[in-house]
């Protein structure tokens, strides 16, 4: 799945993300998270990427967007962005796929990065027969919103009142234990 | 995973679902959209629920109550409930489970079996190394987000600002091509 994804002149490649590129989606993962103002909630580190989403059955699947040499960083860095996704199901219309993080360098925004990942997102997710693309935006966030929602996404919350829940740590064990 | 969850005297038994449960899963999916008004949403076939769920790589799993012979339905029906569930990914927080459905039956309501399915997903949850359990909820149906919250979840929508986003159909193909 190497290559340009809309061909032509463009100066970025899309490309499936490997076991060597968890160094660089640990360091943008905490610069998404810096940029939504919650650093101090990540708590995935390189060798977790490693073993989650390289192993036999990972949790995830992941892609990157890389420049050329020339075109690096002022911090040197080729890898300029990447997104994160995983295959889910739902019990209404079958397969989808949730598109968890999608994430461009700030100094590389407005080239079609973002939408090029986002797209090969959808292409991998029609490939294997996935009928909905699936991803969560912080609602303060109204760049991201608008942006999704010029690519033709709907705001399933607004629309149709879905909240998403959670239970983690001690309630988690608790739930787990049957004494919630 | 066969068994009674919290021991004792219960008449019901939560156990991993098989591929003969998918005839019994269809029939509760389709039971639980009537009951969240949105059955013509339901696309899902028995067939598709034993492909998806049942083959290599699968996109789902299930669970099921079973209750013993004297105490089936009106109907005729010992299968009275289940959850879908599938593992995910937080690039915060690392691995994750989703519970997809949880469904009693109307007449098996108020004895347990929804929290003893849920307890079973919280279970194989942490045992798979998960951190967080996640699902949605729709913000008209109070009586299930009460329960939720009794159980120990919250809500990431109205505390956090989290909004589910979708993109499908026409959409999500133009967002492949890159036309969007």
């Amino acid at each position: 799945m190497d290559g340009n994804v809309f061909g032509g002149n463009m100066d970025f490649t899309i490309r499936a993300a490997t076991l060597e590129d968890c160094k660089d989606i640990s360091r943008m993962i905490l610069e998404l998270a810096e940029y939504e103002k919650v650093s101090d909630q990540v708590k995935i580190t390189q060798r977790d990427l490693e073993q989650d989403g390289f192993s036999k059955n990972p949790f995830f699947h992941g892609i990157i967007a890389e420049v050329p040499e020339q075109h690096r960083s002022k911090d040197g860095h080729a890898k300029v962005g990447y997104s994160l996704y995983f295959y889910t199901y739902s019990s209404w219309k079958g397969r989808a796929v949730y598109m968890e993080d999608l994430y461009v360098m700030p100094e590389y925004r407005g080239k079609g990065i973002g939408k090029a990942l986002m797209s090969k997102v959808a292409q991998l997710g029609l490939a294997a027969g996935c009928t909905q693309l699936n991803f969560a935006v912080l609602d303060w966030n109204k760049a991201s919103l608008d942006f999704y929602l010029s690519q033709g996404c709907f705001d399933v919350t607004a629309d149709m009142g879905y909240h998403c829940m959670r239970c983690e740590g001690e309630k988690l064990i608790n739930l787990a234990q049957g004494d919630a």
